[in-house]
């Protein structure tokens, strides 16, 4: 699909909508305000309306009323269950992935296991696009290890993606792990995450994938690419809620390998309450403790939203929808001074588009305040646009340009007085 | 107060309740089976009634309407600010509480930067008392640093306390820090945090307090206590539901130690998105990732009944209600082949009462199923009775010692047959 094939018009963005297989999955979202205009699924996904009453059946009845009981029924487990439905989107047999603690932790956690596991090797590679938390983790890692690790960031020429080539090259027999994100936060920029995968093992290498903005949204097919470990959050495209916790997975015939983090919910028999840690079997022993149970059970029916869906069609109505966003950027928006901040090619893309123009913070602040739009805004200039296919129209997508279009062209920007920043994350 | 001071009777209970001044604070949370005895508050305490709404708006106000706008809103600093409210119940002035991950997260955070900080030592002094989890997560970290660390676990000669003396004597300059539960998970044991705490001091190691079991419940005093690290959970006494996010404490002067788990969070300017971690000031650097949202904001309005009650009301309550209790156990319940699993003197208690049987398990089993009454039940033979003051009444204690006194008298445990072990935390 190419900018070519669509029409200018809100009657056309009407056709394509009449047209869309998953339309009518906007229903099982809450819609607030029905004006607002939401791009930053990618950031925070909307609140399905199951959710609402899952949550109230948590507070009020598992807890308010099963109390302590509510451990034995159904919240021990969680964790696995939750993990399970995951793994159904990422091409995860069973038992290799499970709901826990943050991204972050998940990271450090599997980063430690990694660089264990390639002791010999004091090389990591990751990206100069990589979210910087991750980059964080990792500089974490290699000061605990005794600055022994040198982490090496691969540069983008074109502050969107990253040249195969020249990842492949700083691959090499020092390197211990690659680890980068599966789709980049800033430009949406998707790697050939099986192509990356088979370069690092060819080396010896172990591959660690973040799929925080791929889970739900791309296909990821963990299993068949024979990745490694993988992390990810749940609170973007799989709707989980604000902070929602996160998930890992490490393959099987690698789950004997030791986390740095050692809990009773890692325990063979937890409930013994032995003085000595004796791990469980499998990616038990990667949990730590209590998880948030409320924002865990609050996961389990937004999942079931994404799998009733299913990911090819998402995926299908992921690539129509940035690709026409992108075909209207290029003829309503590039000419008022916007430059596409995206790969074009829709292999390359994940679901958010990232539109780049110098006055992007006014701009950006206009369009939340005066236009009922919500994009998210990243330094220096980018925009981003943030297309769930669970619920983001077509039409949607034309009257967003046509806002962000009036604000430009009418200049509203110059009306607005830089404030406080809005810190989305 | 001892045994002698209390009666027997069911009216004497009640005239006990209607002289307590905490009688209306029952009414602050949901009872959704009246008759349903609940002693497991030490475990997940009951869910307030203004939680309710509190995470009703939080589901559909702000994550369903306000979208990603909540996180300016009040979601980004609710860690630090629900930190705040718990640092009102532990005695530690601002700036030194944050709400973050999960106890056994921050035990590891903490315990690391302890080991880095008194890196000359080789020492980690604890007790066979302690909740296993944290002992695991101090074994990880033992391991992690290359076994080059002794964790030296004080015995108990009665498995109920561990004898001041024989601590002091383990704790040496060889110790880099000395890490306990205030109160201990199976007996209710009450360490003397101040005497601990000045003797570690004594010697230069560090002291870290596992609070899970005081907070809430028995005066903290960290700042006074010149206590150096503390850990603890909120879903017991301070009622913030399953699973509720933990909270961790740092000296202020200590808050210049790295912790080994670098996030954005603890970033100086996490939207600047920079490549290098530059960790943040203060307190803040010990944070990790986004936390938990719902669980975070259920327990802003379970800490403001606790903070309206006051913990010198609590603890007065608390050391009323556990002696009362150990007088009923002594003249109901030691006649029935009870032992009593917990000290007598109230200034080596908390707020549990542990009573042991060899039928134990069976005893609870009866009381779970058939007579009203949630206790927990831990291996070998110990139940534990949590009294929370906000809730648990006079009548309650004495009611639930007459159903336990029933089912060991009509021998009534004989017909239960153990199937599946109810594993409660």
């Amino acid at each position: 699909m190419g900018p070519l094939e669509f029409e200018p018009g809100l009657d056309y963005a009407h056709r394509l909508d009449e047209e869309d297989e998953l339309a009518s999955f906007r229903e099982a979202f809450v819609f607030a305000e029905a004006d607002m205009i939401y791009l930053d699924g990618n950031s925070l996904g909307r609140l399905p309306r199951r959710t609402v009453g899952r949550l109230r059946t948590a507070v009020e009845q598992e807890w308010g009323r099963d109390l302590i009981r509510g451990w034995n029924a159904g919240w021990w487990e969680a964790s696995a269950r939750v993990g399970e439905k995951i793994a159904l989107l990422l091409g995860a047999g069973p038992g290799q992935v499970v709901v826990s603690d943050t991204t972050s932790i998940n990271l450090f956690k599997l980063a430690m296991v990694a660089l264990e596991m390639r002791a010999g090797r004091d090389r990591i590679v990751s990206d100069v696009l990589n979210f910087p938390s991750d980059l964080y983790i990792l500089q974490g890692c290699i000061r605990l290890l005794g600055d022994s690790h040198q982490l090496h960031l691969v540069p983008s020429e074109d502050e969107m993606t990253v040249d195969q080539e020249t990842l492949f090259d700083a691959i090499d027999e020092r390197t211990a792990l690659v680890t980068l994100s599966h789709v980049v936060f800033k430009s949406g920029f998707l790697y050939d995450a099986e192509a990356v995968t088979e370069r690092a093992h060819e080396v010896g290498a172990l591959v660690l994938w973040d799929l925080g903005h791929s889970a739900g949204v791309v296909p990821v097919e963990l299993d068949r690419w024979d990745v490694d470990l993988a992390v990810g959050c749940t609170y973007k495209y799989l709707n989980g809620g604000p902070g929602a916790p996160a998930f890992l997975y490490v393959r099987r015939d690698l789950q004997e390998a030791l986390s740095p983090i050692w809990g009773w919910f890692g325990q063979r028999a937890p409930f013994d309450f032995d003085l000595e840690y004796d791990r469980a079997e499998g990616i038990a022993h990667f949990l730590v403790s209590s998880p948030p149970i409320l924002s865990t059970l609050a996961l389990e029916p937004a999942l079931d939203v994404v799998l009733q869906a299913g990911i090819d069609r998402i995926r299908h109505k992921s690539v129509h929808l940035t690709s026409y966003l992108i075909y209207l950027v290029e003829t309503v928006l590039v000419p008022l001074g916007f430059v596409l901040g995206s790969p074009t090619d829709p292999a390359q893309r994940g679901s958010h588009v990232s539109i780049r123009h110098r006055e992007g913070y006014r701009i950006s602040q206009v369009l939340i305040e005066e236009m009922g739009v919500l994009p998210d805004f990243r330094e220096p200039d980018n925009i981003r646009l943030g297309l769930a296919p669970l619920y983001t129209s077509f039409a949607e997508v034309w009257e967003a340009v046509d806002r962000i279009r009036r604000v430009v062209a009418e200049r509203r920007y110059l009306r607005y007085f830089p404030g406080k920043r809005l810190g989305v994350t």
